[in-house]
Parts: C-alpha cells; sequence; structure tokens
C-alpha cells in the first residue's frame, strides 16, 4: 500500500470513505450515517482510528462538513474564483492524526453571499478529470441544491437552494402535510408544477395552490407531492436565466437526477449526468498530491 | 335581546363569537382556542350550547373553517366573481341547531386555483361599511397570507401565500433552526431581507443566503430572524405587480401588519390599515339579514 492514502467525503449525516493508491485509484471503501451530527468534535480521532482498521493503517484527507464549525476542526473558507491550487493551500494538517481537512469555498459577492463545503471538490475534479470542461454550469441535487459555476477550472459563482429541504418541510409540518406522500416521477403532475413554478416569483402562493387544487378537484391527492416536487424544482431551475442553450453537469444520480434534468430540459438546458464518485476521487487525489 | 343573533368566526385554531344586537352591534364576545382542529364534527352541538349559555339563547350565523370537510359541515365554496348576494345563497342552514354556515370562496381561475373561508366575511363587510371601496385589494397576513381583489363588491381574486407557515418551518426545523430566534421589527435588517426578496424568483436561494451571510459574519446572529421575515414577506408583496400607485386594505394589526405596511410601502404602495373586527361584524349583520 506504499503511497496509499484514505479519501473521506464526510457530510453532515454522512461519510463514505476510499483507500487510494498511490496512482489515485480507489481500492475498497465504506459508507455509514456517522456524519458530523452524530459526532463531538473529540470523537474524530477513534472515527479515524475504526475506518484506518477497516481500509489500513494511511493518511487521511478528508472532505466536506467536517472541517466546518460543527466538524472536527473548522478550515476556513477560501474565497471563490478559486481552483486547486487555492483549495490546497487553505488545507489545515492535523499532525497528531496524520489528517488533512479541505476548506469549503465563500462567495462574497456585492449583491450575494454563500459558501460549500464539498461540493468543491466534486466539480473541480470532474475538471480535472476532463468529465467537465473548464468552463461550465454544475447543479448538485439534494437537500440542499448547489449550483456552481466555474471559469478557466475555478469556482467563480455558488447558489444554494433549500429545495429539498423545504419539500420535507412541508411534507412533514404544516396545511400541506399528509398531502405529500404519494410517488414522485417526471409525469404529468410534476411537468404541471415545473410549469407552475419555473420564473415564478410567487412560489409560496404555488404551493398553496396544491392544496386549493386538491380541494377544487383539479389535482388527483395522488399527484399532489409530484405536483409539488416540480413546484419546488421549477421554481431553483427557472430561477437561472442562464440555461437555454447551455449544457448542465449533473452531479447526481437517481430519481432526483431525472427530475432536475427534466427541469433542465424544460428552461432549455443540456443536463449531462457525471459520475460524482468519480469526479470525487479525481478532485480529492490532485488536492492529496498537492498538500504532500 | 329581540332579534339578536350570535355571530362566530370560527377559524383553524381559535374561534371569536359575539352577541349581536337586531341592528348588527356587537354587544358581548368571546374568544378562546377551540378551533376546529380541536373539535370532532359531533361535538358543535354541544359547543354551540356552551356558547349560548355565555352570550344567550339566539340563533346562530358562524363563518370560517367551520364549513370545511374538518369542521362541522362542508358548504360547498361560492365561486368567484362572489358577493354578498351570492355568499348569503351558499349559506347552509342546520336547522336542529338553529345556526347558519357561510360558505368559502373559490377561485378557479383558467391559470390558478385558491380557496379562502373567513376572509370573505371581513370583506365584502369591509365594503359595506364604507371602510373600504368597492374595488379594492386587500391583504391580510397571518399564517396564510391571503390577497383578496374586489370590483364591484365582489371578490374577484384570490392569491394565498404561505408565508408565515414557510416561516414558522424554517425557525423550528432544518438547517435555519437555531438562528431565527431573535426579535422581528421593521429595522434595517428587515429592510435588507426586504430588498433581496422582492421580486426574487430564487426565493429557496435567498433563505439559505441566511446562513451564509451569518457564517461569512455578513448579518449578526441577532439580525437573522428580522433579516429571513423581510426576505419571505417581501416575496410574498413584491410578487405582485400591480401595487405601485396603489391603496392596500391591511386587515390585520400589530406588529404583523406593520411588516406587511414597510413592503407594501416598499413596493409603492400605501398600506391603509381596517379594524378588522368591525369589517367581520359588518359583513357577518350583512349575511345575517339576507338569510332570516
Amino acid at each position: 500500500m506504499s503511497g496509499g492514502y484514505i479519501a473521506i467525503d464526510w457530510g453532515t449525516t454522512n461519510r463514505r470513505a476510499w483507500r487510494m493508491s498511490a496512482a489515485g485509484e480507489a481500492e475498497a471503501s465504506l459508507k455509514d450515517g456517522r456524519g458530523i451530527l452524530s459526532l463531538t468534535p473529540d470523537a474524530y480521532p477513534a472515527e479515524i482510528s475504526a475506518i484506518r482498521a477497516q481500509l489500513g493503517a494511511l493518511p487521511v484527507i478528508a472532505a466536506g462538513m467536517v472541517g466546518s464549525n460543527r466538524g472536527w476542526r473548522e478550515v476556513p473558507y477560501v474565497d471563490a474564483p478559486a481552483g486547486v491550487d487555492a483549495l490546497a493551500a487553505g488545507c489545515v494538517t492535523i499532525k497528531h492524526a496524520a489528517a488533512v481537512l479541505v476548506p469549503g469555498v465563500a462567495l462574497r459577492g456585492a449583491a450575494r453571499a454563500d459558501v460549500m463545503r464539498g461540493e468543491e471538490v466534486q466539480v473541480l475534479g470532474a475538471i480535472a478529470a476532463g468529465l467537465a470542461p473548464a468552463d461550465a454550469l454544475f447543479c448538485q441535487p439534494g437537500t440542499h441544491n448547489k449550483w456552481i459555476a466555474t471559469e478557466d477550472g475555478r469556482v467563480t459563482d455558488i447558489a444554494t437552494a433549500l429545495t429539498g429541504e423545504l419539500f420535507a418541510l412541508l411534507r412533514g409540518h404544516g396545511i400541506l402535510a399528509g398531502m405529500l406522500d404519494g410517488a414522485v416521477a417526471d409525469g404529468a403532475a410534476f411537468q404541471d408544477g415545473l410549469a407552475r413554478g419555473a420564473g415564478a416569483r410567487d412560489l409560496t402562493v404555488a404551493l398553496f395552490e396544491v392544496r386549493a387544487r386538491v380541494l377544487l378537484g383539479r389535482l388527483a391527492p395522488d399527484d399532489a407531492a409530484a405536483f409539488a416536487s416540480g413546484v419546488l424544482i421549477g421554481a431553483d431551475v427557472g430561477a437561472r436565466d442562464d440555461l437555454a442553450g447551455r449544457t448542465v453537469q449533473l452531479l447526481a444520480g437517481g430519481a432526483l437526477a431525472d427530475l432536475y434534468a427534466a427541469a433542465i430540459r424544460q428552461c432549455g438546458g443540456t443536463p449531462v449526468t457525471l459520475d460524482s464518485e468519480r469526479a470525487f476521487a479525481a478532485g480529492i487525489h490532485r488536492l492529496w498530491e498537492l498538500t504532500r
């Protein structure tokens, strides 16, 4: 295992770890729910030991919320525009644990502020691996959907939308609770929702319409969740006015990627689905090389 | 008490009842938390008896969610455009209880659907009492803010925004929970939020910015709630493109009315605060006269 290391994508609720070869190839991995919210700061040395017991006694490089003020140790954000070099320069080494923590990226624009931790590794890795061009627009759906623009291989813009979180809050609580338990797929109800939500300035009115449409017999109760999801994803994607004729690099898989792909197409963009795990491996390996 | 009656505004979580004179003057009242969510359909006769024990053995007319499918008995919506006559024609009498239930109003537009139950009595009452003109725009903030347009004394448009509910959900759950416990008043942070939210198509991005601004030291933690409230109310009010130079009839009082008034002014409108209790009394009295 000479020259190998362990790479960790350590998020809020989940983490994944890979044993990487010196050449940057993933050789073994583990995935569990021990995200930072389930850990106190003093728990990390033991967590690292447990990961080494499974993957090998190797140095560690970790990205994601592990470097936040709720994680192991706070690693200051690097400011956008930021490329791999700036990210590597901002890494913090915890010597006693033979571990490197990767910083996040902050957008301190005149009009807007935003932050991310972890997604930048996938984005810069996708470019490093040739999966995406150096000037690109990435979309990484999830509880919080991240839009990330790059120019010349550097992150230049970040916009985080609470889309997934709002859907979960509305499904679990409030006036729409109990109405949003149906399946969500790219069908007629989802498309109707997309059309209602895309470009809407009255998102909260559109959300109440889920209830009104069901009460007035215009929306089948089983379709309410798909319609509401369409409204929210439509508002998220439709808020961008830069999608027409543009390729969007989608860092996701599964059902959620399908829904965002449909919304991107509806707004005139062309979605391309990337292998986010491969992108992360490429990005973290580049950072590993630069911080050795 | 000859010719007198009891008027009830019976909502989801609260109810108010007034003993009304034959001339429509409120003579006594009660207010409690026995809204429809705390009652089963078979509980209403006993509830009415208890109200009569306090206010007098008089016939009853009740408006609000009491006529919904979760209330005492479902009273079908009357369709907009709807004036007092249509509302009176849609009332349902429960003879054994000597009670009249007022219907709600439904908007079945080509593009939009919306509903209300209870607010229409205040709106039509405000017009009947001369508090507002027959062609007007009303705003009734609350958990769900209702925008109601009237023409020639009839309700022609309804838009319900989930503004207050979203604020409560974000304060109680998710990534912003714990950040939104500060005071909300019309100060600099609220105005910054208004400016960010008004007309925004990216409301869910603006909401994540609350967190990013605090993390990056651009927003004091104590100001986060006021900023977030400004974003949400700004989006609600700013979604309307018909406020410039227009008077908005505000059916609310207290702190929430102040916040909406500030947002309406920022969007070029002129808020006028109405006495919503007086408006309800005038509306329910008109309906009482028409249904006797």
